[in-house]
């Protein structure tokens, strides 16, 4: 029965895109490193496998190595209360040998270890960056891509709660605050974890139209933000505010 | 700088528990079978995982065997654009071998292929719910439970968009909605994807009390919806009203 609606979409799609596109962005990589956040990499990820029905989208993880990343530090820091979380993500790429043609390349936060940013991914961000057409961030992924200079004379946006932690790491980058999310170009960068769904709707949006959007809300149920300034973080933080949020983001009301 | 917090976090909970329960659930375990959603797990977990700095928290992932196991379906039917998501999680325990002490069981929804929930996961559902403190189902994972059984004569919601292929699936169940997600005894259930964020939200606030909840949410920048019976998407998939989605759960409003 789902598989009935999903060809629906399917007919739907199958007219070319009237969207004055290039291309449309169907190879995704994501950049991944031990304690990332799996909420930064599920958000996204949903939504657009529930887009590869109607459009080709592929999506690849990309890593140091092959082996399992897990989602737990290697606790140098104590792990007070000896939980073990024992939950991994299998890459099906290196960083040393990435997919050639990746469109999007997104880079999720994490670091629970409170250590910096590997080496490893900053260099894979700094030199994938120029190759592809669109850089998404999401959460601390900002501090990354900081790391990695992508994003200086950018604006940006991170994590709320870690907006002291990550701001150093790029300065000169134009961190915007409040934003829900933020787009400079070809750079799309949300909030925390969960702020990661409200970034893809708005970049599906963007890219493969409201129609689209707008079904894959409704099957994830999404209670969406539209509105990247909508970030009500940067006060719970007290954040002082800085930066335009309503930039380079066509903002569209949906509803 | 994370760590600090974290460390009075672990400060703030060296005290015993001050609620009056029994045992808090400490050890959980996802029941995990092929064209899984993996925001249906990645939601939960991330907010639990943080919760893992403050208690003691252990997650295994359990499946038929110790394969990783893939969010794609084996595509039995149509992959109209030929897309290919290379994404899996890798299982710890087997449903013949499961950890012996869990508290919670989690299901997540799935099914993308259309096909008929494995057998193997609802008899590991049937089996094992008279063993464990509290079941709780995202999306469409009661419809897992429903085969098992274990939902007859329980209040129990799905996602509204597959309400029609769901909910026959169990003819005894109390099938509620609207309902962000419902509470009958020791059984929770989620609408569609994202509302198990609202559940797990809650279910933490019920058992770990409302200062973890909100620091979680902050970390998290989750826009909570704090109502149960908050449910937008029973009207988008105009679903005739049923059931009492009030019933069972204390509402709390937390702000």
């Amino acid at each position: 029965m789902r598989w009935q609606f999903l060809s629906l979409l399917a007919l739907a799609r199958a007219a070319p895109n009237p969207k004055n596109h290039t291309r449309l962005p169907h190879n995704w990589g994501v950049a991944l490193y031990p304690a990332f956040d799996i909420l930064d990499i599920a958000g996204p990820i949903d939504p657009l496998f529930l887009l590869s029905f109607s459009n080709q989208i592929n999506l690849t993880i990309i890593a140091e190595t092959l082996d399992p990343v897990p989602i737990q530090p290697a606790y140098s820091a104590p792990n007070p209360y000896n939980s073990h979380f024992a939950v991994s993500v299998n890459p099906t790429h290196t960083f040393a040998n990435p997919p050639p043609d990746l469109d999007v390349l997104l880079v999720p936060g994490g670091g629970a270890d409170g250590e910096s940013n590997p080496a490893s991914v900053v260099d894979f961000v700094r030199i994938t960056y120029p190759k592809v057409q669109y850089l998404i961030t999401i959460c601390t992924g900002s501090g990354v891509a900081a790391q990695a200079g992508v994003l200086d004379g950018k604006r940006a946006t991170t994590n709320k709660y870690a907006w002291a932690e990550v701001t150093p790491l790029g300065p000169n980058v134009k961190w915007t605050s409040p934003a829900r999310w933020t787009v400079d170009g070809n750079i799309w960068t949300s909030s925390g974890v969960t702020s990661g769904l409200d970034l893809i709707f708005a970049f599906i949006e963007t890219y493969f139209g409201t129609k689209h959007a707008r079904e894959l809300q409704g099957i994830t149920e999404q209670k969406r933000t539209f509105d990247p300034c909508d970030d009500p973080f940067a006060a719970w933080y007290s954040i002082t505010p800085v930066g335009n949020c309503r930039l380079g983001y066509p903002v569209k009301k949906a509803h």
